[in-house]
């Protein structure tokens, strides 16, 4: 049985204008490669619905599995998620659950919700959600076609998401927690448990904001009752982050 | 009068298997963005001759100019020259002038000229040489396709001996010296000479070989007697090297 046939197709201008080197491609590149998943091509648009729309069905027919990244955030730029569901014949409208988990995000900090952030709850009809433990919004799945962001640490969290569908083997639940430590501080305690937890998988996805350092870690396993073990586990071990 | 539609094609397994974060990628899209060249879509493939084929005659169609980078070595998997002949529908076969190129370069050196060797002086029917100043084994070019070397510091130089065609500027004339001295100990006298002849270009694309680290510097201008007398000044700065 030959490897299964996998295609990228990077959406936005910052990579095609020279401003940013790509990340997402060269980690998707790799984390495919790991699990005998061929990547086969790779195309990059720009911000341009007929080419985004081209793109999209061209890969989607000649690949088993394609993956984007880019194009799904809250600005008027950001038009992925019509193009997807342009390409494949679907309706696109704000959805009660990917919008439930925006203003739980949100509501508890204080940040309003704006139509341009409801737009991140555009999914197209039929489309199953991605799970993003970094910054929440979701990425989704319309047929072979796995739609993620182009920010590199959410990027990586959504592919982490996604990558045990394709190999057949079964699939891994998560839970995330918020720590708000400099990653340098959370490594060493995480990288214990880690090993405690050997048949767990754990990631960690820092970032900053308004000056305060923290990391999203999520972790992964096939049994959920060990998965909220880990996670107590954690939790306890930052008690007042 | 809107800016020229750019494309690029990157052919070649070492991203796609990620062994090899893009280098060239980055280094068009910022060199196009400066000269007001929109760079509109890229697309990686494998060394794989159908996916080749198919990819140039889409994107020569599309575009008004298309780059490609890689597969122009001496080994089996590098079928670019092939493949474009191949898109063009024209015949390929070794080019006097482009053999030697090569034997001028490595006869001196004592290198033997290999049958994998000669495939670098493969040329489809009626293409233009594109200049090599780092390694000699010339790019070409087929209707409005450059086909380029991957190997980044190759390519780079090449970018550079073709970006003033696209501009409508003056054509510019180049002159390179290779200099066996490490790049460190080039770059300052390099750079008061640069100072000195503003009106030109200077370009160092270093090599190491067998433990030798040099560079291949190239000075590029629209007046040849000011590119000689440049050069000329640049021998003398480094005679014993």
């Amino acid at each position: 049985m030959s490897n299964p046939r996998a295609a990228m197709l990077v959406i936005g201008d910052e990579i095609l204008s020279g401003r940013t080197r790509d990340a997402n491609m060269y980690h998707l590149a790799g984390a495919l490669t790991k699990i005998g998943v061929d990547l086969a091509e790779v195309r990059v648009v720009a911000d341009d619905a007929p080419a985004i729309v081209a793109a999209v069905r061209a890969l989607s027919d000649n690949f088993d599995v394609v993956f984007t990244s880019g194009g799904i955030g809250p600005t008027h730029d950001d038009i992925t998620a019509d193009c997807i569901a342009e390409a494949f014949g679907r309706s696109i409208d704000v959805r009660p659950d990917a919008r439930k988990l925006l203003e739980d995000h949100w509501r508890p900090r204080g940040v309003e919700i704006t139509e341009a952030r409801l737009r991140m709850a555009r999914i197209p009809e039929g489309a199953v959600l991605i799970d993003n433990p970094v910054s929440v919004a979701p990425g989704f799945t319309v047929e072979n076609v796995h739609v993620m962001a182009g920010v590199p640490s959410v990027f990586e969290a959504m592919v982490a998401s996604v990558l045990p569908s394709l190999t057949g083997g079964t699939t891994l639940l998560s839970e995330s927690l918020r720590i708000i430590r400099p990653e340098g501080d959370i490594a060493g305690p995480l990288r214990d448990l880690a090993q405690e937890y050997a048949d767990l998988s754990f990631g960690s996805y820092p970032f900053s904001q308004n000056g305060i350092y923290g990391a999203n870690v999520v972790v992964r396993g096939s049994e959920a009752p060990r998965v909220s073990e880990a996670m107590t586990r954690l939790a306890a071990l930052f008690p007042d982050a």
